[in-house]
């Protein structure tokens, strides 16, 4: 059963995603007498700590609390989240992971020990480390969690000869992809995909919300009208340019709500290294790398890429000029290629998402 | 129990796999009391019908048939095996498919009933059918089944920009390929992969046979030494060029035991349409095209190829000069591409494989 009631945490704790940026998800039950009584999730708006806001959002009273089990995926409790677990009569708390910051930690379980409750962690462990990938980055990179995503055809294009890059996958797979938008602080492209798709980088997910928009564009070669800045007062966005930059051009574009990254320079290019330096300080805890060929080359090559997701549209399109999804000037040797593990592949209709891990 | 003994048959039927070019795959099983007593398969080089051999090679005694069944993938019957049939004790008979001969067939069943034999049809008949999907063909198309192969990584690229295509995938993977190769009565390339590998087109499947193989090359600009031109009498090897090729270097080759497919010619190129007619007259049932890009997109684009291999390394190799599987003049527009239906992805590892229809 404590499998089952991690499950529905876990299923809770998503409806935080897009909501928690630089801090977990987290899912609630409470269960009394084998019957759940109440759930809910952390977002970054909370004023009150997510044990008092189950409780009050699902209109549980004291009495019910007598004998009642908490199941929590990850126990990012703070000292007054202890207190307030002492005047409640919990028998017994269900983690799905310790947290990361262990140390601490340990005192708090031991904390929570002490108070008289049956402690049991380690409940479907891994779902529930997998459901906060960007946030346990944090504690194994000094940046932020970086995903590259792209399309193409069976044949590895993402354009056809003419640039045309529409319908390479079905609905579902779009509907995806804004999913992924929304799980992430920001969306990032090269100023290619701007100067030739001029997308608007909006999250188009259901109750989803906009990312921040980076463009890494180190000349700043933008073209004034295009579709990202025309509402960067409403949308933060950002533009990533070395030290040479245009600095009347990124005048008027700060007039308009632009705001400027200033990076290092290497091989004529933007540091991507330096630059996901800059993104950490500004509290931007992830990263979605939509394109072009050129940028995720280059930040696959730099080593700044966690994990890749590709969707394949089953049609072919051939073309010796068509665009391929990574560019730049590539390796060498198949065998110094950079290797994807833990891969898992998902099918929708005829379109595939294969997912892995760098 | 009958899907279980079809299931049985179905396996054993693959022992043919390589062995019954333009013939059908068969396998048989024979069971009394719910004992299997005998099992075999059908290859091209067997001198009696299918239930002699494997009454024969199993040593069956002929009360032993008494209330016997027979399962069979597909009943291939000729009249004397129908006589045969006619002097055992055979109580049922359990099949896969009907054959496609259906005019045919269904007066062999109907005889078959005559003799009192219980007949019962399509036990694991999508199983069955999948099985002989080389075999059917000839009852759907005038030309071989083609079936198209090719290796990537997954940014969609086939060879790095210095042209090396060695290990983008794994041994599992390569096992895999030699396992097709064995499949097919052909191996088909065009000439730019034979200038640039060099291959030897050989099948590595343990217990396997070469395919024969075929090079397209219209204007015959083949290096004379060659690995595919080097042991042409052991190996079948046809070179198809249209008119305009050098007699005089053919003259040579011929005299090497290399066999010469004069074809029509269509925009500056090798007529693959004609080049599949003069195929299936040369009693070749089935085609494996492993490359290059230009003969694979020409081969998609010309309407020839059934079937599509797509085996994926889980890498990223980047690079803008780097060599794409399908390459060609290509297709404008995405919406316009040549689409892939009953998908099937397989994973070895970090290889994906993905399968498909045209």
């Amino acid at each position: 059963m404590d499998e089952f009631y991690m499950n529905i945490a876990i299923e809770c704790a998503k409806n935080g995603i897009g909501r928690v940026q630089a801090n977990p998800l987290i899912g609630i039950v409470i269960v009394k007498d084998n019957k759940l009584i109440g759930k809910d999730f952390y977002e970054n708006t909370d004023k009150i700590n997510l044990i008092e806001k189950v409780i009050l959002n699902n209109n549980i009273i004291d009495m019910q609390l007598n004998k009642s089990t908490i199941y929590i995926t990850y126990p990012d409790f703070k000292e007054d989240t202890i207190k307030y677990i002492e005047t409640k009569n919990f028998s017994r708390i269900v983690s799905g992971t310790l947290n990361p910051e262990v140390v601490l930690m340990s005192s708090k379980v031991a904390k929570i020990c002490g108070l008289g409750l049956q402690v049991k962690v380690g409940i479907l462990e891994n779902e529930c480390n997998n459901l906060n990938e960007i946030y346990n980055n944090q504690f194994i990179n000094n940046r932020p969690f970086v995903h590259v995503k792209w399309c193409m055809t069976l044949d590895g294009k993402a354009a056809s000869y003419i640039g045309n890059n529409l319908d390479i996958t079905t609905n579902k797979c779009y509907a995806y992809s804004h999913e992924l938008r929304n799980k992430y602080t920001a969306v990032m492209v090269g100023i290619n995909t701007i100067l030739r798709d001029d997308p608007t980088l909006v999250c188009k997910h259901p109750g989803g919300r906009n990312s921040y928009r980076i463009i890494v564009d180190s000349k700043l070669r933008i073209q004034m009208d295009c579709n990202v800045l025309n509402d960067a007062y409403n949308t933060p966005t950002f533009i990533a340019v070395t030290h040479n930059y245009d600095k009347v051009k990124a005048k008027i574009l700060q007039t308009r709500g632009v705001r400027f990254i200033i990076c290092e320079e290497i091989n004529g290019k933007i540091d991507l290294v330096n630059l996901m330096v800059k993104l950490s300080e500004l509290n931007i805890d992830s990263v979605l790398i939509e394109g072009g060929g050129n940028l995720i080359f280059s930040a696959v090559e730099d080593g700044i890429v966690d994990k890749v997701s590709v969707f394949i549209g089953a049609k072919i399109i051939g073309g010796k000029n068509s665009l391929s999804p990574v560019t730049g000037n590539g390796i060498d040797f198949m065998k110094s290629g950079i290797p994807l593990n833990d891969i898992s592949i998902k099918q929708f209709g005829t379109d595939i998402l294969i997912e892995g891990y760098i």
